[in-house]
């Protein structure tokens, strides 16, 4: 049984996380959202200021960040505690009715520690399961959830998961019972076609397209993981994907990736 | 109107969280309590930790710490971050159904900023309201609430509130709803007539004992908040209020405070 109710899940960056204008206008961007909500976030550059503060190195392999325990440690103190504190507490603040989770909460989001392989990446969670009657009782209470990228394993180990990933994933697990509409909200009004001009918005993303300035080279590295996840979302059911910054989301002008 | 209904509110001290094996008990009796019931932990010793690792230095007067912004970070990412989400997770792993909050989620506990008199104790939060109508849906949802020692004051400042106040605010605001038993879990037995002997529990203490023990000086110091606030909420219709170690609570051979 499909609802029609809708849901929007808002996934914010870092360099939104970290500007606090364009924070404070996120968040009134999600308070406003007709429907049920959900926030995600990922962890801005807090986390590696606190790991150099505390005199570790942050561990990379082949240019991969490796979550080593001192890192997820971290991760879970600045991703869980402060910063999805403070989300919450801003967000009360505009009375909007925000519950802050990772996905331990409620088993929320249950991952496994990514196999080793060539690359041990240490304390990185791949989800396995969105536990959607967690989100629907949540909804239906009238909370709106705040996710941090952080998940577990269920046996009483905390996970860090890609932020986007997660936005992603609950999109997929809550299309069957909502009408989702995924918007990503990053530093950009949208997809552009030229990286440096901001009057270059794609309007409307297909599939086509995608493989084409892909191709092309005129769609390349940090945003192919999110239309990736975002043409995903769209054939596992989600009804529409929106990638800007706040005013372009707000407005209408961000790219609307579609199948 | 009066539920019926149990509710089991624990609260763990900082010795219990910063001793594994005397932690792992406690959430497994936490997990075993029969019907509806509530987690409450303070912050141990890693708050302090990490405020040295960083290079700050406690700030203290009269005795009495002094919250000051860097000590509040701190706070928020320890209590709320770090130790409310491993104790979630390992509830979650024992089968229990833990969702970790603080204050400001879902509007749990709102405070307001201690007032400046003769201290400035800086963000530290004096507790106004508890949202009843908050913890029955999420009680009521199934799930098990699990609180950190953080509240916020409704316009986007978080505070530190003690963890014993909160569990005793918490029993006060849910005694109309609820069977409400308080559970103090510490490192030692019971309250004791002899600091030195674990023999020497009062396995009963009504006001009148609690006023002699007092004018002896044989209860003393950090055990006389714990009891006020025990004879506030069995004065505010709490039904019972237990004070001892996990295997106390969990065998009846615990304090049992009453009117």
């Amino acid at each position: 049984m499909k609802a029609d109710q809708n849901l929007t899940i808002l996934k914010i960056g870092g360099n939104v996380l970290a500007d606090p204008t364009a924070l404070d206008a996120a968040l009134t961007l999600f308070a406003a959202y007709p429907g049920a909500a959900i926030l995600v976030h990922g962890g801005g550059k807090r986390a590696n200021e606190l790991l150099l503060a505390l005199g570790h190195t942050p561990q990379m392999v082949n240019g991969r960040r490796i979550t080593d325990a001192p890192t997820l440690e971290i991760a879970v103190m600045v991703y869980a505690g402060l910063i999805n504190k403070q989300l919450v507490a801003f967000l009360q603040a505009k009375d909007c009715p925000a519950l802050g989770i990772s996905g331990a909460d409620a088993n929320a989001i249950q991952a496994h520690k990514r196999p080793v392989t060539d690359i041990d990446y240490g304390f990185v969670g791949d989800i396995d399961t969105v536990n959607a009657p967690t989100f629907q009782a949540l909804l239906g209470a009238g909370f709106r959830p705040v996710c941090c990228a952080i998940t577990h394993d269920g046996h009483g180990q905390l996970l860090n998961t890609n932020a986007d990933t997660i936005a992603s994933a609950l999109a997929h697990a809550l299309a069957p019972h909502y009408r989702v509409t995924l918007d990503y909200c990053f530093e950009k009004p949208g997809v552009l076609l030229d990286a440096d001009r901001d009057d270059t918005v794609i309007p409307h993303l297909t599939p086509v397209d995608y493989a084409r300035y892909k191709a092309q080279g005129i769609i390349h590295s940090g945003m192919l993981p999110k239309l990736d996840n975002a043409f995903a979302a769209l054939h596992a059911g989600v009804h529409q994907v929106r990638i800007g910054h706040v005013e372009s989301l707000r407005s209408g002008a961000a790219t609307r990736v579609k199948i």
